[in-house]
């Protein structure tokens, strides 16, 4: 696994509610974005890797047909919340193989259209039929993580502000209004203790991403952030955890990951990290080694996860402000993180941002008892 | 893409409409034998790859759930008919890129309980509901063809006549009864001139392999069957054909197939190939380079792709007699091959089999304007 994987380009559309546009013209908008980004012509892609949670069948062929790429190898991959990150690293690995020079990696999904992601996926799946959905495990890990740690609601809260005053910044979120701790509490009550305003929206976008090898990197001048690392593992029972506010599950991924980039959490200058809820934030900030067990309250109130601190996260926002269009959220990421890297992060820009790291987790779609973890290592 | 790939085992269900079993259940009968027949233990396995069409979300990480192997990776893969063959290409390459050691790839799908392979996969979907579903399109090519060829509805009745009189020594076949060209005619019309015997039935089931790096097969005593080639394409207009009658998908993906394996049609002794409909086997033939344009009839009437033939197409049984659960059928063609490789396909074995090609197409699941070929080529 050494040949190094490079990427030469990225676009996403702004994420939203678009229930009028397709879902097809959706993807479109960020494939050429992305091909745009990194200066190549449709007839340069070699293979294309789309994720995808909920958007269909053929979804890489269906959004290329009408864009003149019907040639070229489609895989399309679904991974839950992981599907566009688990894409990624189907990509890199096709190219580390040898298999092709030039891949385009989309993530796509579009909720208003095809609804959302917390109902049963079948008549079987005990956990949502019985009301057990994403938002109601989040409340009853978020109950026991501040009872543990001696948080509070308003930290919660915080990490809702915290993401709505980076993503004011960001073109393609979903929301660009700032929250004060009392909007966020006087949101609407959605699964007790999580407001509205701690839970991620549901929306629509696609994101996409052009990888290369070394060599066609170097030829065309965009040898500059390598992909050092793409681990996927699978959960353990609740998606998991292994315990109420423990993620094994994302603990023994960011091990893989850091394993194989060579490196660990304290190289890490930014993340794009899974907060779907926010009380996820401050689990996934322990179960990545941002922190020890228990610290992950102490690390938000120190200001060294928003933007200007030395472990930025989410400076887009993330998934409680940028949004969630499931299978878009892991190429999203992957656009953000490239931004920094390049410097072109504007008022959001984490300085002199070197390494990068993206996080995607769940599986709770349809049950959940199966999960899925995906994390990339950028640098630049 | 020099690291050889080797099949160490293989296992199915017996296809058949299952309505009252789970698809997890199907899943994990099928895995459970590959294991057996590789002889390794689940935790031996590194990687999971799962292709499946229609069976729902996080179908890998359902299907190992009960099964113990909760924490391995599992990248979920679909691509219509192709399912399965691309999640065979996409563990092969991890393999060769050497992610891993040992895979596990499977192929599932339940159409009895998750709905059949025709309706339109969104609203928008024009094809389908204009009633252009692949029963019609097929018949249309069905048409065409016996014009050009001078060829008759008797022999698309021998095709369905020859899948039987090998799937009936198939104990996985959904059917094993002979049946005769009278009984093809006699059997209700579907869409003129395909009557029901000529299109391949619904159906449930599950196939599985373990795929082993060069290295990992040695050491377990199973380096014996390669895999040669993955080649992958996407379709252009109407599934890939450049005209009625004529597969270009087919052509290209095959040509990809036969370069990478260095060999040509001629060195193929047997083949599994897409025979959803009996029109299809005639067009493949021509498409794979069995024989030329034209000359598929002459090719079926010759006997040669018979049993006993000195290129047997579909000793299975094929979709039509062997049943076609969608995503699981790249990897029955898989086991088929396999089997015959080693001298272990009783009745029905190819005598010295050497050389074995499966082929997947399709993707007019919901909407026949993209698709996707995938071919495996397999030599002991």
């Amino acid at each position: 696994m050494s040949a190094q994987v490079y990427v030469s380009g990225v676009g996403m559309t702004k994420f939203a509610r678009m229930p009028d546009r397709h879902f097809e013209e959706i993807g479109r908008e960020a494939v050429r974005k992305a091909l745009d980004d990194a200066g190549v012509e449709r007839a340069r892609i070699e293979e294309v890797f789309c994720g995808s949670a909920l958007t269909g069948r053929s979804m890489g062929q269906r959004v290329l047909r009408d864009f003149g790429m019907t040639g070229v190898p489609v895989t399309n991959v679904e991974n839950a919340c992981s599907s566009g990150s688990t894409a990624v690293r189907e990509a890199a690995t096709a190219i580390r193989a040898g298999r092709c020079d030039v891949a385009l990696v989309l993530g796509i999904d579009q909720l208003t259209r095809l609804g959302g992601g917390t109902l049963p996926g079948v008549e079987t799946d005990m956990d949502p039929n019985i009301g057990m959905v994403n938002p109601a495990l989040y409340a009853m890990r978020a109950r026991r993580y501040l009872h543990e740690t001696g948080g509070t609601r308003e930290d919660l809260a915080e990490v809702a502000v915290k993401a709505h005053a980076a993503g004011k910044h960001n073109p393609y979120a979903q929301y660009r209004n700032e929250i004060t701790v009392a909007d966020v509490m006087g949101s609407r009550m959605i699964a007790d203790p999580l407001n509205l305003f701690m839970c991620c929206p549901t929306g629509d976008g696609a994101a996409a991403a052009v990888l290369m090898s070394e060599k066609a990197a170097r030829a065309h001048g965009t040898a500059t952030i390598r992909i050092v690392a793409s681990a996927l593992q699978s959960g353990l029972y609740k998606t998991g955890f292994r315990d109420m506010v423990h993620s094994e599950l994302t603990e023994r991924t960011a091990a893989k990951a850091y394993e194989e980039a060579g490196i660990g959490p304290k190289d890490i200058n930014m993340a794009e990290l899974h907060d779907a809820f926010a009380i996820a934030e401050l689990m996934y900030y322990e179960a990545l080694g941002f922190c020890g067990d228990g610290e992950g309250v102490a690390l938000l109130r120190s200001g060294r996860t928003r933007i200007g601190g030395d472990i930025c996260v989410n400076p887009s926002g993330g998934l409680l402000c940028r949004g969630h269009p499931i299978g878009a959220t892991g190429l999203a990421q992957i656009c953000e993180a490239v931004w920094h890297l390049r410097g072109q992060a504007g008022p959001r820009q984490v300085e002199g941002a070197r390494v990068a790291l993206t996080h995607c987790t769940g599986g709770g779609i349809s049950g959940l008892d199966h999960g899925s973890c995906a994390i990339n290592i950028l640098v630049s």
